[in-house]
């Protein structure tokens, strides 16, 4: 069937439903390149400002995975599940939870992405160690899967290239910030890519996409019956985004934090939710009865990371790289931290060169900021509260600029605020009976 | 100053008012390309959905006429006012009206336009005079108004080449309906022909592009705002357009109807409505006291109109084009014509080939509905009701099709409509105050 694609647009900028043919064909048609990028763009700024059914939603992520292909990982002879992230300011958890859930008897098969703007990415963390290669093909995947049960890669031009072009053409369109489209994009690659079961770090507050509860909730939700509607286990996290998580955000120093958590140690925060995220992982994948805090105190979840880095040609014992230039930031008075800007640090550690505007660009390895003191610590005057680290002196200026007020220091310690917020599983019923 | 173009898009889709520097920035960039097509669709999307308060509407179009030329027409030794319509099925006021208000002693610069889908351009009607010439130079342009008084002619392509660049994205990206965008479009082109007054007919109705008197009436009180605000009196009329204007759809045909409007007689609406467009174009131009209707019946409307084909090098005695193919659709009882839907027919005489579907299609001169019954008007059973004319005997079944159900036939004669619904003038003290 054809459409004017005039015609679709004009159906969703009057507050209609679009049908199943009609999204089937403009998702076809713009990967073809018969939809044009000008009306994708008016199309997906209706989609932004007048919403779309579940079932629109629906129709549209599938159209998306249609667009390419579907990996098949039932060769893989254990349960796969993966975890997504929608990304925030030291979100190193990928590297600690893959190798333990992958310890504790899943396969783990995780298509991670770059960072873009104040997040990093996962590819980049890991491309700061020495030989680790980002680009596996299909058959190097499986097999990875198949022999060391964790695989961290970058997703290949195959799955959903409709997505590819549809986020590009977003990002600079000012359309980025759809939940239907955020929600689409996310679930089309996680479900091509052929993971069984899906668990969601939701991340809300000052230095995540949403920054609102509401928000973040409902793309949780429309996330969750996403994977239900697609034969895919999911359940979502929602997690306070508001201050970085752990102490080290940057690219090495982040692997660095994450091999203490592997260690059985590192900042409380990562380890609690990497444990957290690691029982959904397992629940999901059938094995509620695996303890992952045992695999990260008695060194089989370092074992897994080891055996994953090497199996993607890295060198786990190679040194990590180290920045030139440090530069301390200490506190003016005596007191506690009250609060640690996420939005801020991410910026700061962006402009050190951790970050990259624009998708070639490329990051430097050593650039960061490592956080001496986190919210509810305790600080004397001259105490260090963080330090800025880069391979280029000219850098630090501007990152010092961006990182001002960032750490708060008052008189009273700040309530805790708790790092898993809620919990959005599948209505009940609902996510596993069309699998 | 320079803006990011993502900025701009996503204050607009977050419901915000852009600045006057960002509406510059915007509209000179997009027509440098700086701005992509794509950008430029997704702000126009949001701007259909959020609006724009005046101030914005009339900045934008300031951009969009700075984006071009502005004609001085101070030497034409006349007052200068214009007349605009937005588009009707029948409607060729343009013709006896602007020879008309010349012989009166104001001067019409008209810049017109083409048809395109269902209602027809005024360029296309004068064209099917042997010998017509629509494209003049800015100098023969204003040599004509300075001796004849009356020139009817394409706009230049200096003249607001952002809007011309912008109606394109908008035809083809669902955002032709928005208010702002509809009335900078109109006026930023009438402002820069440089006309000292202006007379809008709004259409409102199954055949015009306002369906609603809400939305018409919110567009004319927009377009009377802007052109106060660039010292260009300007005055609207709502109209009515959910029937044909006259007897006559297509292009030779409404040449004819309105000569004989010009001779003096014609269809009643025809006549009403050029001699009340005429009325307040004159009082517009400071002319009150001339009475139009004298010049239509003593013959100087007709000498002006024939002045002015001459100039532009057409044969006003030429005999004009006619059909081959002619076929007549009869009553199929007795009663009173209820209805004929503007859109019905204008559709009908789209297919007969008077319209246009792309702005590059050409049109047949000879092809239209001829109407011998309208609302009100008695029937017996066997009459005709209208007549399909066209050269191509293979365009009537599809033509027919369309006109099936146009015409209604009842017991009861209808309440007569008003033809000119409301009339929109500036707010009182600001139309004119910034002259």
């Amino acid at each position: 069937m054809s459409f004017a694609a005039v015609d679709v647009i004009a159906a969703k900028r009057d507050g209609g439903t679009l049908s199943d043919a009609q999204i089937d064909w403009v998702v076809d048609a713009y990967t073809r390149g018969v939809v044009a990028d000008e009306q994708m763009s008016a199309l997906a700024m209706a989609i932004l400002l007048n919403g779309m059914t579940d079932a629109e939603v629906a129709r549209w992520t599938a159209a998306m995975i249609a667009s390419g292909e579907r990996l098949d990982l039932s060769t893989v002879p254990r349960p796969t599940v993966d975890k997504h992230s929608t990304g925030g300011v030291g979100d190193k958890i990928t590297l600690p939870l893959t190798p333990l859930v992958a310890a504790c008897g899943a396969a783990v098969p995780q298509l991670s992405g770059r960072g873009l703007g104040h997040t990093g990415g996962t590819l980049d963390k890991l491309e700061s160690i020495p030989g680790f290669r980002v680009a596996l093909t299909n058959r190097q995947f499986l097999n990875q899967l198949r022999k060391v049960g964790a695989a961290v890669c970058a997703a290949g031009p195959g799955l959903a290239p409709a997505d590819r072009k549809l986020y590009a053409l977003r990002d600079v369109t000012g359309t980025v910030e759809a939940i239907p489209l955020i929600a689409s994009s996310i679930m089309s690659k996680k479900i091509a890519e052929g993971t069984g079961a899906l668990v969601l770090d939701v991340k809300v507050g000052s230095g995540a996409f949403m920054k609102s509860l509401d928000d973040a909730r409902e793309l949780a939700r429309t996330m969750v019956a996403l994977g239900g509607a697609h034969g895919v286990n999911t359940v979502a996290l929602l997690t306070d985004m508001s201050t970085p998580l752990g102490r080290a955000v940057g690219h090495a120093i982040e692997v660095e934090e994450s091999l203490e958590v592997l260690a059985g140690g590192g900042p409380s925060d990562v380890v609690e939710l990497t444990l957290a995220l690691a029982r959904e992982m397992l629940a999901c994948a059938g094995l509620s009865d695996v303890d992952p805090e045992a695999a990260l105190a008695d060194g089989r979840a370092m074992d897994s990371w080891r055996a994953m880095v090497k199996a993607q040609g890295g060198q786990p014992d190679a040194p990590l790289p180290q920045a030139n230039e440090r530069e301390v930031v200490r506190a003016e008075k005596a007191g506690y931290v009250t609060s640690v800007d996420a939005m801020a640090i991410g910026v700061t550690a962006w402009r050190l060169g951790a970050g990259r505007a624009r998708k070639e660009d490329p990051v430097s390895a050593t650039a960061g900021v490592v956080l001496h003191r986190k919210p509810g610590e305790r600080v004397k005057a001259g105490d260090v509260l963080f330090e800025l680290r880069a391979d280029d002196a000219a850098r630090i200026p501007a990152a010092l600029e961006a990182a001002r007020g960032a750490v708060r220091v008052g008189r009273a310690a700040p309530a805790p605020v708790p790092l898993v917020i809620d919990r959005i599983a599948p209505v009940a019923g609902r996510g596993r009976r069309k699998r």
